[in-house]
Formats: structure tokens, sequence, C-alpha cells
């Protein structure tokens, strides 16, 4: 493809999340896989969670205020979803219905992982308050960027760590392992990728998924 | 009982809260049965939701920002039972466990009553929300102080009504219907006290169903 023009339309839009332990090189890969789809001509919607919307975002400085240290895992746990919920009505879905690619830095893979995994708490719950957080919306392709988590923590900050990045390595390799069982359990929808190589060789396997995810979904001539 | 040094001492401390439209007398109510619970010697808490921590107070006032008017009914029942879920764990158990007896303005009845009866939401996704929220905690003794809406709107406000408050008579006649529904659907724990009479014979009523639920988890001589 060659212009934006002629991009195929996306029947009902793409949603793609990206997921991963913090410094494993989420951010840098958005941007990358974003350009390239806009090179490509599909019409692409970036956000990030917890944000998105000023609501979202008034959520996610409630969220990572290291001030906040008293706050119980539920109490994190349903702000993470009220976030999304408002992401989801305001943001994701009235652009998935317009047929965008919808490109998220974490969704509710994210929750499942550090609010259960990590926090410790109840499988179940954390469940349904994924289905609530998400009001029924599945990511169609997500894509885990695995990597160490000293690694990922060292490249992740130097000075100025928020709520989240200040809880250390072991509660990260928990985070990691969650994503790895994730990623065992829906083999279809989470794909995992190696993020400890070169930026340009993650960017190729990512764009390759995607790619692929694309293929089952593009109506040719009937971008709208 | 004559001084706060007789009070029996209250097992596992009691749970009561107050429900109602907006304006029908609940923050009057809550301060007189406070009152009257501190000069007979129990060590009575005093809450009110949204809010009563920081982290819940910062929730309560993005809730209520005239502001967020493009928030979603997901977001917002979400939000609330962030704010309830901090007030549970931070407030709430420990002042039971310490055999305290707690009052709160609002609890998860305002919730089915808000966001199920007048904004429309699934009514097992707000009995998820709330189960979620509340962290199993359920009120020994919900008290409805009942009133026509259109008395209790006048009552409620002259300038300056917040985002919930705005929204009018017809909304709150649904809020009203649902606590009337409440009452009769779990008859032990929802009691109906009329509303529209003098605030003194509000009081003798309230006090007195407080009273009786009192007269059951008292333990004489074993206060803390």
């Amino acid at each position: 493809m060659t212009g934006k023009d002629q991009a195929p339309a996306v029947r009902g839009g793409l949603f793609v999340t990206l997921e991963g332990c913090d410094g494993c090189g989420k951010t840098t890969q958005l941007g990358l896989l974003q350009g390239a789809l806009v090179r490509e001509g599909y019409d692409v919607l970036c956000l990030r969670e917890p944000g998105g919307t000023p609501i979202s975002e008034a959520i996610r400085a409630l969220l990572l205020d290291p001030a906040h240290a008293e706050m119980a895992p539920e109490c994190e746990l349903l702000l993470f979803e009220a976030s999304r919920a408002q992401l989801v009505r305001e943001r994701i879905e009235p652009a998935l219905a317009a047929g965008q690619v919808v490109l998220c830095d974490r969704f509710y893979d994210s929750t499942t992982a550090y609010q259960m995994a990590a926090r410790g708490l109840d499988a179940e719950q954390v469940h349904r308050a994924n289905e609530l957080g998400s009001c029924g919306v599945t990511p169609d392709l997500t894509l885990v960027l695995d990597l160490d988590p000293g690694v990922a923590l060292a490249r992740a900050t130097g000075s100025g760590a928020d709520r989240m990045e200040g809880e250390g390595t072991a509660f990260q390799a928990k985070v990691r392992a969650a994503f790895l069982d994730l990623a065992e359990r829906e083999p279809q929808r989470v794909r995992l990728v190696d993020a400890d190589v070169a930026p340009a060789q993650v960017h190729e396997r990512v764009l390759g998924l995607v790619h692929a995810a694309l293929a089952s979904c593009v109506t040719e001539g009937l971008r709208p």
C-alpha cells in the first residue's frame, strides 16, 4: 500500500492491546506500530490506560499518586475499571464502530496481572470487575512484550518511580508470570513477543502479528 | 444509661446506614442519632458516602463535579464502588472490629437506587459491583427516610446543585421507588421511616429502630 486513501476498510474496526511489565518497551513499540499503520493508510487511534479521556486521566492521577499509599487493593481495582469504562464508552466503542484501528497501551489483562496475580485479589472478583470495566469489549489481539523483570525495571525509570513502579522486582516477576499464563490460556488472542532484542526486531514481529489480524477483517473498497 | 462509661459493649459493632432521596433529611437525622447514642455512652463513628477517607473524598470530588457531564454510567458506578471499598477497608471494618457503632450516610442501597433504577444499569451488574465495593460488608440496619421527591428536592437545595442533584424530580421519583422496593424485598434489614413529619418525630422513630438493633448485639460489661 502506498497512500492513506488506498488502505482497506476494517470491518467493525480492530482492537489491539499492548501489555507487559513496566519498562518492556510498550510505549516505543506503540509509536512504531502507529507510524507504520498510518503510513499504510489505516485510520489509527492510539490510547493508553489508565487514561485517554479527561475523566480517565483524573482517575489515573489519583491511582498513580505516591501519596495514596494506603489505597486498598479493592479500591485500586475499581478505580482502574472506572477509568476503563469511561475510555471504552467515550473513545474505544465509537472508534471501532467507525472502522478505526484502536491501539491501547494496557487493557484488562494488566488488571488481571497486577491486581490478581501481584496484589493477591480473588480471581473471580477480578474477572467480574474486568467484565464491568470493559463493558463487554474484548481486544481482537493482545501483544505481550515479554522481558525479564530485572532488565525491564532498569529500563523503566531512574528517579521518580510512580506508585506502581515503586513495587520492586519480586512484584514485577509475578506480573510477568501472570502474562505468560494468559498467553497459555488464550493463545488465539494473547501473543507473546520477545522484547529482549533490538526495538526494530520487536517492531517487525509486532507488525507481522497485527497484519495477520487485519487480514482477517478488512474489506476492500468499503473504507468509510 | 447515664454516662459514657456505662454503655454496653457492642459485640462485633453495629453498622447502621441511612438512605433516601436528596433532601429527605438524612444529614439532620444522622446528627441527632449520633448525639443521642454518644449521650448514651456508645462509641460512635459517623461517616458519609461517597467520602470518609482522603482517597474516597478525592473520588467524591470527581463524581460530583458538574464539569463531568460526559461520565458513562458504568464509570460512575465503579467510582462509587471504589470510594466505598476504601471506606470499608480503612474505616468501617476496623471500627466494627473495635465494637463501635458505625453510622453511614448512604451505602450500597444508594447505588442500587441511583445507578440501577434511575440510570438503567443492569441489575446483575450493579449487584456484582456492590459486592466488590462493599468487600462483603452488609449493614445490620438500613433506615430509608421516605419522602415525596418534590418535597425533598425543594428542601435539598437552592443554588449550586451538584451533578446528582441536578437530575430533577422524575429521576428522584425512580430513586424513591427503588428504595421502597428494597424495603419490601429485605424487610428485616431495610426499614422505612416516614420523613414527612417534624424532625423530632423522625428522630424518635429512628432511635427506636436503632435501639432495637442494639438490643440484639450488646454484651453487658464487655466494653473494650
